[in-house]
């Protein structure tokens, strides 16, 4: 689809976004290392440049000089990228929205705001501190709004409050050609054409760059509760998640640590929990709310031979225990010198949980490999960090094996092969296997409807 | 963008389609005009035939043969076409799905449903009546699964459990092209690629034919408790909705009856409420948790003057309550011999729904126009509801502006030209107006790249 430009071209283009945009242009190694989307475990050609946008209008003018120059462009947040969403395959320019990260409007009557795409959620959440709100979709990273617009995010809230579909109202979008479009409005709900906001969300960098991003804020609530519950087995930590959410308790948060993430997280963030499979939860509501849920949930935890819940009393307790939850990266991490994480995910109908779980479990036990599983449990979604020696290459030909199988399984179980990660480079395949040829050929006739040339982060979601 | 076809070929189609579906083919005067979308308010021509369509293949072989003949074709449902977004407005095959009402699987463990789209919501939660489970969305009209996603459909329950777009986990969708694809898995989240289903939920049947609708289910609230509470003005009511949805109260249901609309459900529906501005309220939860709601709503709506909650303590008084809300288009009928109604809606953030409203009801008495106003307040949507002779053009005329001026305003306070009613043939302009021409031309594209021959349902959502 892309029509890639030889490089006498590319370093006309190069050339031109220098004059254009002088020292906001970066074009040293180690700037250029750092936009090479290389923190997932997908290897990266570098981008020809980076360019700080600082403004909308920077954005327009380097979409014309790339459109001039069939320059492949990539819009750039915080940077996780790990199924190498933002790898350059093709070179191009890294355009890095972190330094359009001002908060435009804080509408408390509405409980809406709307931020510049660079905004990342943690300096949302301190910006809106003293309204009494909060915007709770967390992957965990320190994201920017526009990347997890982008990639659909999720993360650990997501089971009560939903994902970046459901809490974007509307994006300022530049197209292909440099035009700026606002796909929705501020309306709760809107029957007024194609939803174009839900068409960008997801779409990975590959339609359009966001600019600016509309998101729907909550009430902080009245109260909030949060502990673990420990379990003999992965199994009765699942069975309990699939109840409570078969019972509609409203958890706000629910995950899932297997004892080898327990442990890797004891050492890396000094807690001292029990080494068994965990669930973290977290209660949100009126005080009487909080109790009657906590309550019901502990019966059924207690049921499949759970603990009580811990309860983490004081606020420091609390984010001690969500920042533990948090590292579960770089805890994983640190389970082995020099390691590399390949963090893959799938998201399941929820009844299929423990289906899925368990076979992934026992499929790397089967291989010998070394692996953590955490999850999003109450959304059916969960992850494998596959612990690995960047030297070893049967270790990662052992990974890819288990990440097929669990994605083939979790196909076959009605589910899909990304709950929150989306496809960049690694699940393109696993795309074409979830949603047949057919599907698959709308969306490239919709890729091919808003980026003719092809510049939009080449490489990513098709093969 | 249509390409459409002289009257020989169109005749070549019938003929054509004759052969194929032979008595499922109706042709008759009388069918032709129930499928013309005259329920609205927008005048049409007739289809030139009637597709009683019994299974997917039969979609799929009327595909073919219009596309062969450069024969328009318009999916229909139930029928409601507030918009004229069934009118065949350059002929073309009406494909009547409501005889593909099989229910195809209920999963209550995943708490999904499959239908196919011709299956009623009343159809589905009869027989859902046994499983605990319930299929909240309710636009009023005993709509089909597949009109309700073509329009993104919403309703009285919207406001606690979203619209279409939020309960649709995916679609079957037969393409202008005949291909079968499937747009989603029954997994609760994905960051899969595009959002497929998102784009056709809301598309009017204009970029494919959907045959089958996956659902989220619902657990049947322990206690349910419905009523009404009367205020000395409008605003007083939508202040109190405004202040009930900023704390966080999850009403079900918060609908508003103006004086005008409660005086005709009293003579339709036989009740005797005070003829004053009215909330029709439900409230889903535990016992003690749907208490604590009507306690906090109740001071809410005291601090503003409202009356006692009057709860409708038996199921009979409650089905009552919402039969006569749902009745109100048929109550507002009946205020004038042979008068028609108009019904048109816009949604507007919460904190403006007390403007919104404000301006237009002086706007309806400053034209002396007959309107009653009936809306879903909790999601800052309402409908204006003009009772008008069908032989006084002036009136319409009047009408018209009313609702122009209604939208504008509307789009002046961040709302949209279409809550739940979309776009239709009527509210084309206004969408314009609303995202502007290069969003439109973004959607157009779309269009172009699903249904290069312009036959799905022409006319409607572009100018």
């Amino acid at each position: 689809m892309a029509t890639i430009s030889p490089q006498s071209t590319r370093n006309e283009a190069v050339s031109s976004l220098s004059r254009a945009f002088g020292e906001k242009l970066l074009l040293s190694q180690a700037v250029r290392e750092q936009h090479s989307g290389l923190e997932g475990h997908h290897t990266s050609r570098l981008p020809d440049a980076v360019l700080n946008a600082a403004s909308i209008n920077d954005v327009v003018e380097a979409l014309h000089i790339c459109a001039a120059h069939d320059m492949p462009l990539i819009a750039h947040g915080a940077g996780t990228s790990l199924e190498g969403n933002l790898s350059a395959v093709s070179g191009g320019l890294s355009l890095d929205l972190t330094g359009m990260n001002r908060i435009l409007d804080v509408d408390p009557e509405n409980m809406i705001c709307r931020v510049e795409a660079g905004v990342t959620r943690e300096q949302l959440n301190q910006e809106l501190r003293h309204s009494g709100l909060f915007f709770p979709i967390d992957p965990g990273a320190n994201a920017t709004l526009g990347g997890m617009a982008s990639t659909r995010a999720s993360g650990t809230n997501a089971v009560r409050y939903g994902t970046m579909r459901d809490n974007v109202l509307s994006l300022e979008v530049v197209t292909a050609d440099g035009r700026i479009i606002e796909t929705g409005t501020r309306a709760a709900k809107s029957a007024a054409g194609y939803d174009l906001t839900g068409l960008f969300v997801g779409s990975e960098g590959t339609l359009g760059v966001i600019t600016a991003v509309t998101l729907r804020l909550y009430g902080i609530p009245q109260c909030t509760m949060a502990g673990t519950v420990t379990f003999a087995s992965v199994d009765d930590a699942v069975l309990t998640t699939i109840q409570a959410i078969q019972l509609g308790i409203p958890v706000a948060r629910i995950e899932l640590l297997d004892a080898a993430q327990i442990k890797a997280c004891n050492a890396y963030s000094q807690l001292s929990l029990a080494e068994q499979p965990t669930l973290f939860l977290e209660f949100h509501g009126t005080e009487d709310g909080v109790s009657e849920q906590a309550s019901l949930f502990g019966q059924i935890a207690k049921g499949n031979g759970g603990s009580e819940l811990s309860v983490a009393v004081q606020v420091e307790d609390r984010n001690k225990l969500w920042k533990a939850r948090h590292s579960a990266y770089f805890a994983s991490k640190s389970l082995r010198p020099n390691a590399r994480i390949w963090s893959t995910d799938v998201c399941v109908p929820i009844a299929k949980l423990a289906d899925s779980i368990a076979a992934t479990r026992a499929d790397i036990e089967r291989c010998g490999a070394q692996a953590t599983i955490v999850g999003h449990v109450g959304d059916g979604n969960y992850h494998v960090l596959f612990v690995l020696d960047p030297n070893q290459p049967e270790e990662w030909e052992v990974a890819a094996g288990i990440n097929e199988r669990m994605v083939a399984h979790a196909l076959t179980l009605g589910g899909t092969c990304t709950g929150e990660h989306s496809v960049g480079i690694g699940k393109r395949q696993c795309l074409v296997d979830e949603r047949g040829a057919d599907a698959i050929s709308l969306m490239a006739a919709v890729k091919r409807a808003f980026d003719p040339q092809g510049l939009l982060n080449p490489g990513k979601i098709f093969l």
